[in-house]
């Protein structure tokens, strides 16, 4: 069975990670309640919910999770890396933050204390209402200290990359099946249904521990004019011969996210399908040549979506070339024209420029991309050409 | 087929009742990002993401959406009550609130403008820092007029209940099915999907335009000791003879959510599985008569959970009685000790104790009750009983 859950010394070298960023911004702690924070930091995962769950890093130590009493036994049952400290539920008689407040005690009250951006103004205001800190300090350190991933996390990219590709061949042959057996094509969602249980399933069969996420696999399948909104939604609508599709997939093995995307057509393609899939596919292949440590995020994206605009297509371009993927599905750094950030191995990227044809359809291919010293290597290997995505009827 | 969007009309009425709060409280605008009340103000649904998706509203009259230039389709396509405003991408070259805050012109640099306190450190500093108002002022009034629903909201949660309630079904009888048939008895996952398929699907079949939200359709369901922990999640354990198991689904009609949840016995119930299963109803039905316009939510969750302590069973409680539920599956008010919100016809809360038995299983029986000026009644209808929820080997 795939061992799913990182160990206690790749916990505690992330945590020494952000430690050293810390003591560099001369910070005396951290606090964060992002639910992939506390995942990174402690190995804990969990429902978000209005109740909060954060950690509380000392820069000279000390390693707290604030949980309400319903997700302790759950918290010990995932060996979190913290000591644990419980609130009973929400919103209280007592506010959560003062258990936590309680707790830490005097680093508390002393000194700076780092709080991640992504915090609401709600939860932010009420922690520091307790914590009484001399400086609330605004910081997207764990966020940046996430880019470069260990070895440990790249296992696990990797391992639902393999089940990605998994789904993309179900999908494709739910679709043949149907052809060969002359009946009803798949409408949109049963597609999207189809695909997220057998990676669902594929997961509880091999992996010794599930980590459950939202979501855990699955993804968006669109097909004909449906495919030309970039974020469209599955609807019932069901593949016409002649159609282009989307099977826009991605799953999470212990937290961590990879996306899979590929742009298929049901039957002959004409030249102009034969057209936008092709320069999407080049601008692609460009895109995956032009993410090496070293270049900015900003270059790489222009690079990527140049050659859909040299193709003249510009004008069917929704969105950038992508974004970085961690325990987080999107985050940061981005493909895109304004993030500077310079590439470095061990970051995963998506590379998933597309185009949108109003009316007729969409076209999009992507791979989540491993940074390495040599450039960048696809995590997921489905065929991306056109004529490995065409589905003859 | 069922329509499953607020009409014009409906859309009217609630941006005026923001507006009289607005008014009261001397804002100028208001500001808010929170996905929930995005659908709420103006029926556009999205996927939440990175990119600010947020609504401005004047108080004199004006609306308006911020969207990406990837969801400014997507808005269209649904009527977006608001005028669209889209920025082309994030982060992007100039930040996506300038682009909000050319729109507003004067508004945004003139008045008093409250914001969501739900926003995040981030996206508040962000706005604000373009739209240069003379105060930001956090406010819930939006989360506050979501409280008590619009007639025509009761009818999409009124439709959430009913595919809920054959949601239930449907888990029944899969479970029914395998034992008859002699084979394997299904796992937690596998019963967690079908019951999402079959309420996903309803509503494909049976609704005009079925508006996704994640998740749209679907639950929890856990077994045996799994089933003490309260958040905990399916995993691939096969229920056996003898298991308490619980059924703690879901799904979303035009947005709007319901919960129900029944608690079952596979065999012959034991007198321990007996009681457990008999306080926690006893709770839940005390509980519903507690629910009634003009009372306080602190002093209906005491009357719920006092017949639990009462009864002996205090250690094993882990959560309160209940809560909210509307656009957010869990929102305010709070049925627990700490909230003093006043009870009103309209509301819709869920009344949901439950009793966690480590190393044993966990009881919860809930349903999502509209709060009438008679009274309340649960919208949900399953039978709540264990005789009921038994089912015979």
């Amino acid at each position: 069975m795939f061992p799913t859950r990182l160990t206690v010394d790749a916990l505690d070298r992330i945590q020494d990670r952000v430690r050293r960023r810390l003591l560099e911004q001369g910070l005396d702690a951290l606090l964060t309640d992002s639910p992939e924070d506390v995942a990174y930091l402690t190995g804990f995962f969990h429902h978000p919910s209005e109740r909060p769950v954060a950690v509380w890093l000392d820069a000279d130590g000390g390693t707290v999770l604030l949980v309400p009493e319903l997700e302790r036994e759950n918290a010990e049952r995932q060996s979190a890396r913290a000591d644990i400290v419980s609130f009973p539920e929400y919103p209280g008689v007592l506010p959560p933050f003062r258990f936590l407040a309680q707790r830490v005690g005097h680093a508390g009250r002393a000194g700076r204390v780092g709080f991640s951006t992504g915090m609401t103004w709600e939860r932010q205001s009420a922690a520091f209402a307790e914590l009484d800190a001399a400086e609330a300090v605004p910081t997207p350190l764990v966020t940046i200290a996430r880019y470069e991933k260990l070895p440990e996390e790249i296992a696990l990219h990797a391992e639902a990359a393999r089940i990605t590709d998994l789904m993309l061949e179900a999908g494709v042959a739910l679709i043949r099946e149907a052809v060969a057996a002359g009946g009803a094509l798949p409408s949109e969602a049963e597609l999207a249904s189809h695909v997220g249980g057998v990676g669902v399933s594929t997961m509880y069969d091999e992996h010794d521990d599930v980590i459950v996420v939202s979501p855990l696999a699955g993804g968006l399948v669109y097909a004909g004019a449906n495919s030309a909104y970039p974020h469209g939604l599955p609807s019932g609508y069901r593949l016409r011969p002649g159609d282009t599709f989307m099977l826009s997939l991605g799953c999470a093995v212990g937290g961590r996210f990879v996306e899979g995307e590929r742009t298929f057509v049901l039957g002959t393609p004409t030249a102009e399908q034969r057209r936008y899939h092709d320069v999407v596919r080049v601008a692609q292949a460009t895109g995956s040549a032009a993410i090496r440590p070293g270049r900015e995020c900003r270059a790489v994206n222009a690079n990527c979506l140049d050659v859909i605009r040299d193709a003249g297509l510009g004008d069917y371009l929704r969105h950038r070339q992508g974004h970085g993927i961690g325990l987080g599905m999107h985050e940061p750094p981005w493909l895109e024209d304004g993030d500077p950030t310079v590439l470095a191995a061990g970051m995963i990227v998506s590379n998933e420029p597309g185009i949108y044809i109003p009316g007729h359809a969409g076209y999009r291919i992507s791979d989540s991309m491993l940074v390495t010293e040599e450039g960048a290597r696809p995590l997921t290997s489905f065929p991306r050409d056109l004529d490995h995505c065409t589905i003859d009827l």
